[in-house]
């Protein structure tokens, strides 16, 4: 694994920018994500807001340091300096966006990041004041996703894949591929929008209630949200040339939380032979901070092991360092609020809480079989999870499977065939089997460990707004 | 529909470029298809090579005009004038690639062809040594695809559909939302290569030989081609805001040759429940002549009689204009040469023809129902139709359904179960049930009317080389 535990994961380390040094806080000095802004003032009719995908900013508390200026301020000369080193230097590319980041050698980013760690700890000899000016409060900015040039979504929890299994084929809710194959399909990449950008509520065709019968068409009545994680692809591979499970994690920039909204109405009827497309495309929300593969290095874990009975995973997919390390310790949590309980001053209540340790395929395994074929990534795609569940209801990641009266995984297993529902109650008293217009869906997502500081990806905010007039 | 037969159709139109009046030519003064091109002399090391889509030209018999320089010439006066009109005016943008024409608006689209008609037809006043300095033989030139943001491929030939339904489900071949939604999905954009570019055999996991065994990983075994059209998208739409079926072809630029190459080995082991991913995105090829829409006017033909059993498509795919006028008559043909063909000086031989207009769903259709949901299309998105088939056997549009002894569409029906194939025989005497390793696949398209001039869509070659060393 390229990613090893560095002085700048000590945990004693803190920054001069006092917001960085609160327990509770998603961006102390171990954290350092990066993230596409601009200022709520900047006129967004000028040309640079065009199709706008940057300036680089990196998070530190509650503060924004401008990744660009920096370097105009001559204060990332050991950056620069291994950036002329390399082969193919492009530093101003490298620094301009997310995505320009995610093309950079990994000995860059490596040295982005242990440069400005140097530059915001407490005991950094760096002239403050000068930095200070670049630091814009969090509260002041837009963000803006990634460039994103190709999405794939996978659908790597088995317990995920089991849940929605068991409602359509109780006897048999996995198919026979699903132990084999990081199962994935192509996504909608104009359709991603950052976080806190309000989503219609999607029109479409919905199945007939009955056999034979005409589809029925309007605002889609089964709206629901899937709690995922995203990794932004660092450097891309040439058409035709795979990239090795062992070399998978050079090609990774970092992760976000991703927010998979979906139609169930919509997908039922649509998704056979070729997969979902308008019960997905409609919107996918990320979370602006982009957390770095660097940073996540302390919250490794073994992958997921398998069951005796288990094939084990195809040679491509398989190596050492990932079933040791291959899998990521990270909570994700989702939290709802309805429109009646903002009036309200109400807190959004808490739907769920998972690990993304516990899905069946790794990341470096998804991003291997994606291009074992020869596909080719380019720098900036976005890969995501699948929905992550675990094996209790409230580990659950979507609606559909959170008001499902089943459990494959009680011994002997309960599971409802139909669609007998628990709605969820709200504070209000307001009952929810599925997202509401007005309803906002927050998720978290967080990595704790003792020893270590506690780092963040933020949130990741969407909030549904009634459907257009037909 | 914004596109009505004018002056640049007129078949007694000449052009001064001699080459373009052969009546056999693909590309006479009444086409001008749009290409991305560049001297096969330049140096792709230039910083104008990487990522390199442009110069704009546009193909005149067997010669390139580069659009960019007619404009620096300022040859493009009335063009400039409505440039200067609009109100996002952007001329460099527009002019700069078929990706930044793609986002123009129609009456520059339309101006700009009107003046390349005037500037290159037989009693053109204007200096044709300066304009003749501008061309570039297509023969020095290497072309390149758009740049492609998102890729979506249908399934829009009912003929198609059943020939694949009929093999694995000779009862009931076709699903019950076929005759409902054009049923769609999302391609990967990032490995759709321009004509010529050579395809390595893709690698994967097939299908284990019994149920429940391991599946067995190599090369792909039934690699196959199948013959699309692709429609290049023009303006985009707003995230939330749909396209109606009366505008629908307002946000097209034009038309090419798509060819979706397909493992089925590998699609048939993957695509439950999500639908094909490595099966499909090691490649796709595209011709990289953009024939615009405009240049199709002449070609337009009603959309395909449902039959009277059939269900009428739902009001927001319905139209008068779309059933007068939405379909497309265009002559689509496959031709295959093996390397030993080649060696032997052996033409390639036709392995099928097929048509445009028997499509189920047109090109209107399909992009208002991607957008219903409020997905938003940008420039230069790329939309294939699905594999092209008729009724006849010689009018199948993939080796999947040419080699297989069934006819679906005879009375009675005769469906041969199972997976019974019927190899072509090469001149030289080579079998091919699928593709091999060294196989040119040739696709050809063109438009014939009487009283109008024959106009051509190019070639769209690929050559599969052997797959990597495993």
């Amino acid at each position: 694994m390229p990613y090893a535990i560095d002085e700048t994961h000590d945990p004693s380390l803190k920054s001069w920018v006092e917001s960085a040094n609160d327990p509770k806080s998603d961006f102390p000095i171990q954290n350092l994500p990066y993230v596409n802004y601009m200022g709520k003032d900047e006129d967004p009719a000028n040309p640079l807001a065009d199709g706008f995908v940057g300036p680089l900013g990196v998070v530190i508390g509650d503060q924004i340091l401008d990744v660009n200026r920096l370097l105009d301020e001559g204060l990332l000369e050991t950056v620069e300096e291994v950036a002329t080193n390399s082969e193919d230097s492009d530093i101003c590319y490298w620094l301009h966006a997310v995505e320009g980041l995610a093309n950079a050698p990994l000995a860059f980013r490596k040295e982005l990041r242990n440069q400005l760690s140097t530059i915001l700890k407490s005991d950094s000899s760096i002239d403050r004041d000068l930095v200070s000016k670049l630091l814009t409060p969090v509260t002041d900015c837009v963000f803006h996703e990634p460039s994103i040039g190709d999405y794939t979504d996978f659908y790597a929890s088995l317990y995920h894949a089991t849940n929605v299994g068991s409602m359509f084929r109780p006897d048999n809710p996995l198919l026979p591929n699903y132990k084999h194959i990081p199962i994935g399909y192509h996504g909608r990449a104009s359709s991603i929008v950052a976080s806190g950008t309000s989503i219609k509520r999607p029109v479409g065709q919905q199945a007939p209630s009955e056999e034979g019968g005409s589809p029925a068409f309007g605002p889609c009545k089964l709206l629901d949200y899937e709690m995922e994680m995203g990794v932004i692809v660092g450097r891309g591979n040439d058409l035709g040339e795979p990239i090795s499970i062992v070399e998978a994690e050079d090609h990774m920039l970092g992760m976000c939380i991703l927010n998979d909204w979906s139609a169930r109405d919509l997908q039922k009827w649509e998704y056979v032979p070729l997969g979902p497309f308008l019960a997905k495309n409609f919107a996918s929300t990320v979370s602006p901070y982009i957390v770095t593969m660097e940073a996540l290095a302390p919250f490794r874990c073994p992958a997921m092991e398998r069951d005796a009975g288990d094939p084990q995973p195809l040679p491509y997919m398989d190596s050492d360092a990932n079933r040791k390390a291959g899998g990521f310790d990270i909570m994700v949590e989702v939290h709802l609020s309805s429109a009646k309980m903002r009036e309200q001053g109400i807190e959004p209540v808490h739907l769920s809480t998972g690990n993304f340790k516990d899905m069946y395929w790794t990341l470096a395994q998804m991003l291997t079989h994606h291009t074992v074929n020869g596909c080719n990534l380019q720098p900036g795609d976005l890969l995501g999870s699948g929905t992550i569940s675990g094996t209790t209801r409230d580990a659950r990641g979507s609606m559909l499977e959170l008001t499902w009266d089943g459990d494959p995984f009680a011994e002997p297993p309960v599971v409802v065939p139909g669609t007998q529902r628990t709605p969820i109650v709200l504070p209000t008293g307001e009952e929810r089997k599925f997202i509401a217009d007005g309803d906002e869906v927050i998720m978290k997502a967080y990595c704790e460990r003792e020893g270590f500081r506690r780092i963040g990806f933020g949130e990741c905010r969407g909030i549904i707004e009634p459907a257009r007039t037909l």
